[in-house]
């Protein structure tokens, strides 16, 4: 039978796995240290990154955790020079790393195959530790993350971003990660299990119930956050969601907000964070629908907030992404649509 | 007096300038063939771009040609890295572009004046050769574009990819143009003109005259001209443009399209328009409603085209744009606005 009451329970089920997800990998640190010792070793000087749709969000974390906490240059690359221009950049000292749930997409296959012969450290990050992706990279790191029940990536996603963030962290320790760390992110599966909890994000999917679009932003590691629940939206709800950096936002597309067109900013407690209370002065001024997600709601002067618990604003995408999760999915549901199997959405990427 | 037969006046004069804009930079090499000599002899191992808004294309379609034609890694990088978070990168043997029509962003002065500190060789391309950015860097690009009169940027833009077109030639052959792209260039001037003189585009506005959303898609060389496009839909237009990269449209968002989602895809001629023959042909299964914009139109079965001159494809960005910049201005007009001076759309971005 299924019908409504059924649509989404696949996807309920992966976000509600992700406590689970972040406690297994915290218990299994020794794989990824041991990418982390061979990483060290090789003191890349420059870090690019490669992946497509959601896993596209965490490699943008990545770069930002490479830049920050290593001092490493890092962007992410577009796998087309390499797979559809033959370009041959030569990448010796670099460390290249494709991030895909799948490790099926053959464009990402033939980017690791050619930083591997351009000199490259390659590193595949997947759920899917026999795909042709993992068996091209030189390290790979399996996320463990389980079988992912819906089309739209959930799970998979944050143990992505908590592969990078652990990856980063004992790379920059040499290779170990360091005590300090390590205690601070035990209490990750509680967080996380908190930040579900919480009723706020079902609640406001109401609110979008009849939107025509949707607008996110956030800056620095809030960054991936939005462009991610922009996705989600647009992936389960068909909802046009435009995603900004706070800075690009009161820039240009600024002129998008008006009471019309509904605005949810990503606000952590930290420096992008701070950053980002100009942009919510701007958008309380143009009258915007305004829904402030993360830690740093509480300071923010928006009346609808939905307040992660704080932490140290790295962690921050681990947590700030979760009710925005739910919030797709609900809203998905409420809209009649089901999004364990959204139409036009497929697992794999196949294009080259 | 003004009113609606005044209204986008000057982005219309900006948009007509802009094969006058091509012929005096083509006339004047020197200063950039100099900028190229001293890059080349640097000859960095790495190029990092960063930029906001419109130039963020331009700086996009730097980092493809630097990869493809010069074999050097190249990414984007996010000011707010360096910025907000204080990350202090090693940037020896690398090459820093800030990309500023204004060249007043203080966070993208800020990126140069750490990576000059960092060891990076640092180059600001501006419109504005006085501008604290330009004074910031230790070498810099004159685009010589002229005052532009609309808010929304038309000529800079496209004066910006002419600019990294032509570094990055000269580069690759040690900092002289050589004689056989001098040659081929010459043309573009007057295929600009060519392209902004046929009237599809006009026409193919008062298609969107209702649209409620609009998605643009295109690859390689194509996707900064599709994200640009976008952009401009939204500043002026205040229609929310979804830009994909034709290989993520596929993966994900492609159930968006549906005959209520027209889609503008940039087709060249060259491998990023044969990639995208498999895009064309699954929107048209969805029955999207389909326009594609480039040389490569011709090939496709879409029945609304809008065709413009062959060229290899890395030069197709400089014409590609600019039917799209009028198609934005038209529909601008045609609902009512401004596009010379859009809500909320300020010259210069003041974030830090």
């Amino acid at each position: 039978m299924g019908g409504v009451a059924e649509a989404g329970r696949g996807m309920a089920a992966d976000i509600a796995e992700q406590p689970d997800v972040y406690a297994r990998m915290l218990a299994n640190l020794e794989p990824i240290q041991a990418v982390a010792r061979r990483v060290a070793e090789h003191k890349p000087r420059q870090v690019v990154l490669t992946a497509r749709g959601t896993s596209d969000h965490a490699a943008l974390y990545g770069a930002y955790l490479a830049e920050i906490r290593l001092g490493i240059p890092a962007g992410l690359a577009s796998p087309s020079a390499i797979t559809l221009y033959g370009a041959r950049p030569d990448l010796r000292d670099c460390l290249v790393i494709a991030v895909s749930q799948s490790g099926e997409s053959p464009d990402l296959r033939e980017v690791i195959r050619v930083a591997g012969e351009q000199g490259a450290l390659t590193l595949a990050v997947t759920n899917a530790p026999e795909s042709p992706l993992a068996a091209a990279a030189q390290l790979q790191i399996d996320i463990g993350a389980g079988k992912e029940r819906a089309v739209a990536a959930t799970k998979t996603y944050t143990a992505e971003l908590l592969a990078l963030l652990l990856l980063t962290e004992a790379v920059r320790a040499g290779g170990d990660l360091p005590e300090s760390e390590r205690t601070a992110l035990q209490e990750l599966p509680e967080l996380a299990a908190r930040a579900l909890a919480d009723p706020a994000a079902v609640e406001t999917a109401q609110r979008y119930r009849f939107a025509n679009q949707l607008v996110t932003t956030g800056r620095g590691y809030a960054y991936p956050t939005a462009r991610e629940a922009a996705l989600k939206l647009m992936e389960t709800s068909y909802l046009p969601a435009l995603a900004f950096s706070g800075a690009d936002l009161l820039h240009g597309p600024l002129a998008l907000a008006d009471p019309e067109v509904p605005v949810i900013a990503v606000v952590g407690a930290g420096p992008g964070g701070e950053s980002m209370h100009q942009v919510v002065a701007e958008l309380a001024l143009r009258r915007a629908d305004l829904v402030v997600v993360g830690a740093g709601a509480e300071s923010t002067r928006a009346h609808l907030r939905i307040v992660t618990p704080a932490v140290t604003e790295r962690y921050a995408p681990l947590l700030d992404i979760l009710p925005l999760q739910r919030l797709a999915l609900a809203l998905a549901v409420a809209r009649g649509e089901n999004p364990d199997a959204p139409r036009g959405l497929s697992k794999v990427t196949a294009t080259l």
